[in-house]
């Protein structure tokens, strides 16, 4: 989707963003309450991000769901790429993907696509090397069951990846590729091959095992026209197509439009943030959707809509839908202040990272677990 | 080159060739007898196929040499697209590389380029891989030294290949896959890329040895692109530029314009040709450069160098450079008849293939010896 100065590719996601219109653009179902209540049958609960449309649309659910019912378990494939330290907006996917794979039980292939970050950015193989161990720390801390999590690093995994690889990129022209992704003919070769190994560990598990095994993809938004592509494809190949569930993105703290990025640290909360940083980002950058004086704001009230230190709590950080429509209700009608409602965050997220960095140090003696082993 | 009927790229060889023009157009040194003297300090005798200039041109040769005088040995890199059986018209740059590989102690580097030929052809993934393995047998009973001779397979080794091909890639546009190769946009996204792969072995060794290591590349000249693409990057990469020597095509049978193909076996001897098939094939095929009747012939003589049988004498199976004299005289001359030229070469090609074919049978134990493995 690009329109003005609105953009979402999987690699640029810049401008407002309007969910509705991508929705229809990239073609995609809107998740709706019937399918909701068809996820809810098999997870009694469901998880917040989904009961508050963080994760607002699908490909293929109710076929995956069909296909749960008959005794047909899904695989859950989702990924990282390691260009750079990780921030909480990439935390939201992998914290829902956790949760479906304890409520569904499911297998989980979770691809660090280090050749993609080593073609798209101006960084060399080596720094992208170290990206790659880093952000699988920050995987690994957030408690995948080892047993049924296979990392899979596109360079290191490539003799798994490129075989399968060519027979997607078989079937895509630079044409199609051309306006997929609105790439020139100044794009490098290894960037308009990339997306046929993205492809791939959406059937992975149906190479090793020899029998089509249903997957579902979380991901958010930006990175749909991956799959929409691929999508054609794998029945071509003798695959199912696999069912996707896409996610918003979590704005970056300067305001609503756009989704944080890990090349603009100042607008990100990292995971390695120690307290007083995320205090110091939170109370310069964090956008407010509060009135100028405290006066005016006790009058008039705030608007949550805008407000990026809300959004924050309602995408991530305050589960407990009560809480959040008291928080929500006081701050719009004027009864707690922006101060507050960042004091309020900032706690919330140094009581997550502080856990977290702890889980963080200990995955170092734990990567080996979780690296995929070629039989 | 391409130029009126004339077409030279890796993928398309057609029309009568220029192969001085191609010299210029593609940029590369004619091979000269004070080069041919140098390679002969070391090996003593000089390879019929460099006394005929059947390999005729060179980039970096004089530097390799020098490097070898100086201690610093090389390897070779040679390969085989595995898409059909395996014909004569593959076999001398082989037979070439093995005499290489002997006078001048050399580790070679064998790539079957099995994703090349699936990307590149209407054949499905498991037809190529049968290729692969029937063409192995082929270049194993040309009796290269197992010890020196490491068969690196696209696919089965893309986790060595793919993650340095990357680095080639980032650095080659589309714009310049166009300009070299005149592919369209309607390319699939593995042609594209696929260059990339073919750069890679002449780095393998360096790569796993941690120091640049020089490499002489023999080839037909169509591949040249490849690595005119290739060779500006090499050294951007920490790598010596790989020295290439070029040969000329085998004209198929039925003239000597364009390369014998394997897709087109009537115009093509195979190397598990029965005698009575070779016999066939050149008795029916092999154009001839004598004249319409017997007497004609005897009177005004023939034209060996439009005589495809000539040719092969001159090519491949007549090393003899004195009777191939012989031959040449008589046949221009008139002494010789076309059908005596022809029965010569069924002969001398049938001999060289009763032994290969046994060898053939043989390899069939030895390929695990030959297949690199990762350590």
């Amino acid at each position: 989707m690009k329109k003005g100065s609105v953009k979402v590719t999987p690699w640029k996601v810049s401008g407002k963003i309007d969910y509705e219109r991508l929705i229809r653009e990239f073609g995609v179902e809107k998740l709706n309450d019937k399918t909701l209540e068809r996820i809810k049958k098999y997870t009694k609960e469901l998880h917040f991000m989904l009961r508050r449309k963080i994760f607002f649309a699908h490909r293929d659910l109710n076929w995956l769901l069909d296909e749960f019912g008959k005794g047909n378990k899904f695989f859950l494939y989702t990924g990282c790429g390691p260009s750079g330290p990780i921030h909480l907006g990439h935390l939201g996917i992998w914290i829902f993907t956790k949760w479906l794979q304890d409520v569904f039980d499911a297998e989980l292939w979770f691809q660090f696509t280090d050749d993609e970050k080593f073609l798209f950015k101006k960084k060399s193989y080596n720094e992208i090397k170290k990206w790659t161990y880093e952000n699988m720390l920050d995987v690994i801390a957030l408690g995948f069951d080892p047993k049924k999590t296979h990392f899979l690093i596109d360079t290191k995994h490539a003799g798994l990846l490129y075989p399968e690889a060519i027979k997607f990129a078989k079937k895509i022209t630079f044409s199609t590729i051309k306006s997929a992704f609105g790439f020139t003919n100044n794009r490098n070769i290894g960037e308009i091959f990339y997306t046929a190994m993205q492809a791939v560990p959406a059937i992975i598990p149906s190479v090793l095992k020899k029998k089509k095994i249903p997957c579902l993809i979380p991901l958010a938004i930006d990175q749909d026209p991956h799959f929409r592509l691929a999508r054609d494809i794998y029945p071509n190949l003798g695959y199912y197509k696999p069912a996707i569930i896409h996610s918003i993105f979590l704005p970056p703290l300067i305001g609503v439009n756009g989704k944080m990025s890990s090349s603009d640290t100042a607008a990100s909360i990292l995971t390695i943030d120690p307290p007083k940083e995320v205090e110091r980002k939170i109370k310069k950058y964090a956008f407010s959707g509060g009135k100028d004086t405290t006066k005016e704001h006790r009058k008039k009230g705030g608007n949550p809509d805008v407000d990026v230190s809300f959004q924050y709590l309602k995408m991530f950080f305050e589960p407990d839908d009560k809480k959040l429509k008291q928080i929500e209700d006081d701050y719009r009608n004027g009864k707690m202040l922006t101060s507050e409602l960042k004091e309020y965050l900032i706690k919330k997220i140094n009581a997550f990272l502080s856990e977290h960095q702890k889980k963080r140090e200990k995955a170092k003696n734990e990567i080996d677990k979780f690296i995929y082993k070629e039989k």
